[in-house]
């Protein structure tokens, strides 16, 4: 019998509880920073050299030339024939139904004239060259590659280059043949500190990007942070959550599954489930008990569940999604019998599945929407990643000689005003009378 | 005579004169890093006393309560009123075109419906509280406010917190009155990286925000750094820059107070004009030298001219186009017959002021577009401040019972791919057959 938290809203400790329960800042870890920190540095300095001797340390990967260490596209095309059918068929139509959904972000540039002849506006462009981040190891991740590279694609960016660790040389098939149906332009197999610090830097083999997107464990979180401002990135990532409010109609098994989908991630994840009914509480908790047992991974399912997850009683939806916004999930599933209202009272999540047929598993492989999505509570200021990330926007000025007159008696005044003298008179300079 | 670094594009050496030129990390000095970190963790750990400890060391300002520096809007509003008229004006009209501009920056939310009855889209929504950071001290920047209060306003934002250092108790009455045109909430004098911290996790007096712009020193910058991930930042500012590209035919004296307006900033500010017409640069730096003379700040402009500055011959405005790509800086001027076309051949600036009649400081002060721009080459991968830096995007994801069945199969095959079993019998829940 699991030992999962279970608190009701009506506590009088209930928001202390909350908190802890979210309190979570891994990738401020000083020891891991200064880690990071000190592979960067190396990184920066030593190039190839740097970048080879941490491979080998950590991934126990010996090669005399980061060279050896890029996959040439045929090894790409390769993993992707020697696939089974179903897999390669799965993989191609996931890439589809994301690539169509992407489309739907690009955006363009615009602008306006004004009556004077003033012209104002932005111009879109995209980013030159991309770094994608692939976590590696036991878990290595396809469907983050597709996440990662086709946005980037369809932005439009010039260059993508993959990093993904090989840990004692094992390279996961599926993620190569990831690659092959994006179109990425480069693979390295390397991780960690050291790849990011390859790609933000440059190195003699690896070429400098301007940002680097995809997830990654505590150094990599750390290296990222540190390498923001020399390049772009897309977040810290964080574990892995998934918030289930569900009106306690919907199959407690469903429910238990939903929530064994985040915490088989790793024993960080963090899964809670609200609903305002105390009896479908206690059958989900059995339907954990049970299920769990047929779960090969069942060992992080019970850490994960025992030491973040929580069951939480709430007095109605109302107050669910109000708890949610606090939460900002980084999944939402309203397992309710109408998501599309409750929706609207949704200000802060990642993504929201909506509906009892809508499993969050759906969204991370192929519904078309990011499965990279912001998490520890960033979901109050960020985004899913999208091709907006990789594209930009420049300001457009173009000020005609009538618009520069009365443009620039405001502008003299505010610059005087603000002890800028030069932008005061670079204003004048253009006034006619 | 200035001593101004004169450069040819044809010179062997011109890249790596370049790559000089333009190097800068600042903002990544170790010690500033330690210190800030410092502050931060004082700030988190001991609140309001550790920022009134701070800022009677830093800024000279003693109270026996941080409520004591939080300015009541009444003092705003008398601020506004107590203004010369001409100022009053000028303010109120640039807030207006700021407005205006960034209306058109609204995001909305989207979806659409596939055949089988599956809804995708994404839904927008406002942040709740930001904090805008605003510098103080010599130079205190009433347009500061207006470009950044503007557009969270425009976004919808619920409470916008701003901060300003008061060093000596010394404030800036424009300072005030743009807060008050642009309806900036709370207003705390507080500055610095004790700031950043208030803002970033709260302290008993100033609540905790989901975001934090504006630009500051390299404390505040690092800083920020430091808490991106608890809070959204916009960017990591450095140096302001300035690009003029010139065909030869403007006013010489227009273009050298064009560059003044960006070296009088500071020391650490880059001014850079490229030009086809050898001769030009000769009549610039003339004018340079004539009226430099007449300038308050002339000081800091001679400084930040000879340290940063350089006048650089290139084949032709192609090639000039290819250098300002490579630059990416934060302010382009293309001082030339046709911009519109010149326009086209740029893909990385922050704000390009297009024609000779477009002189930054017009952009800076009142044309609309935001003058919060990414510096040190960082427009190859990011945005001018806009509206879009206060919305955020969730990913709405409704699946139909069909629609589940042919989506469930594709994210089992990759899910047992992946090794993640639980991901796949949840998707396998939802099947019918």
């Amino acid at each position: 019998m699991l030992k999962i938290r279970r608190y009701s809203s009506t506590d009088s400790t209930f928001e202390a509880s909350l908190h802890q329960l979210l309190a979570f800042e891994g990738a401020q870890d000083d020891k891991i920073d200064a880690v990071a920190a000190d592979i960067l540095k190396n990184v920066k300095t030593r190039g190839d050299n740097a970048v080879l001797e941490y491979t080998q340390r950590f991934d126990r990967v010996s090669a005399d030339s980061l060279a050896d260490l890029e996959l040439p596209q045929a090894r790409l095309a390769e993993a992707l024939g020697s696939l089974p059918n179903d897999q390669r068929e799965a993989l191609k139509q996931a890439a589809d139904r994301v690539r169509a959904y992407h489309e739907k972000q690009l955006m363009s540039s615009w602008n306006y004239t004004e009556a004077d002849g003033t012209m104002l506006g932005q111009q879109v462009t995209a980013l030159d060259r991309v770094g994608l981040y692939v976590p590696g190891g036991k878990a290595a991740y396809p469907s983050s590659v597709l996440m990662n590279a086709i946005p980037a694609k369809v932005a439009g960016v010039g260059e993508l280059i993959m990093v993904v660790p090989t840990p004692g040389g094992e390279k996961n098939p599926l993620v190569l043949a990831a690659a092959a149906v994006c179109g990425v332009d480069r693979v390295f197999c390397i991780g960690g500190a050291q790849a990011v610090g390859a790609l933000a830097y440059g190195t003699q083999t690896v070429p400098q990007v301007d940002k680097i997107v995809g997830p990654g464990n505590a150094y990599v979180a750390a290296a990222k942070r540190r390498v923001f401002g020399v390049v772009g990135i897309d977040m810290v990532a964080g574990p892995s959550e998934i918030l289930v409010i569900c009106d306690g109609k919907t199959n407690p098994d469903w429910v238990a599954m939903d929530l064994f989908s985040q915490s088989e991630h790793d024993e960080l994840a963090q899964a809670i489930l609200l609903s305002p009914d105390a009896a479908f509480l206690d059958q989900v908790e059995a339907s954990i008990n049970k299920l769990i047992q047929e779960m090969p991974r069942k060992d992080i399912i019970a850490t994960s569940l025992q030491d973040r997850g929580a069951l939480i009683q709430v007095r109605d939806l109302d107050e669910a999604a109000s708890i949610a916004n606090y939460i900002s999930p980084e999944h939402l599933e309203l397992s309710v019998e109408d998501p599309v209202a409750l929706t609207k009272k949704i200000k802060h999540a990642g993504a929201i599945f909506m509906g009892r047929q809508t499993c969050e598993s759906l969204g991370d492989y192929c519904a078309g929407p990011n499965h990279v999505l912001p998490t520890s509570r960033t979901a109050r200021f960020s985004s899913p990643l999208g091709v907006y990330d990789f594209q930009k926007r420049s300001s457009l000025i173009m000020v005609s000689e009538a618009g520069a007159q009365n443009l620039g008696k405001i502008a003299s005044t505010l610059a005087y005003g603000e002890g800028l003298q030069a932008h005061a008179r670079s204003a004048e300079f253009r006034l006619k009378s």
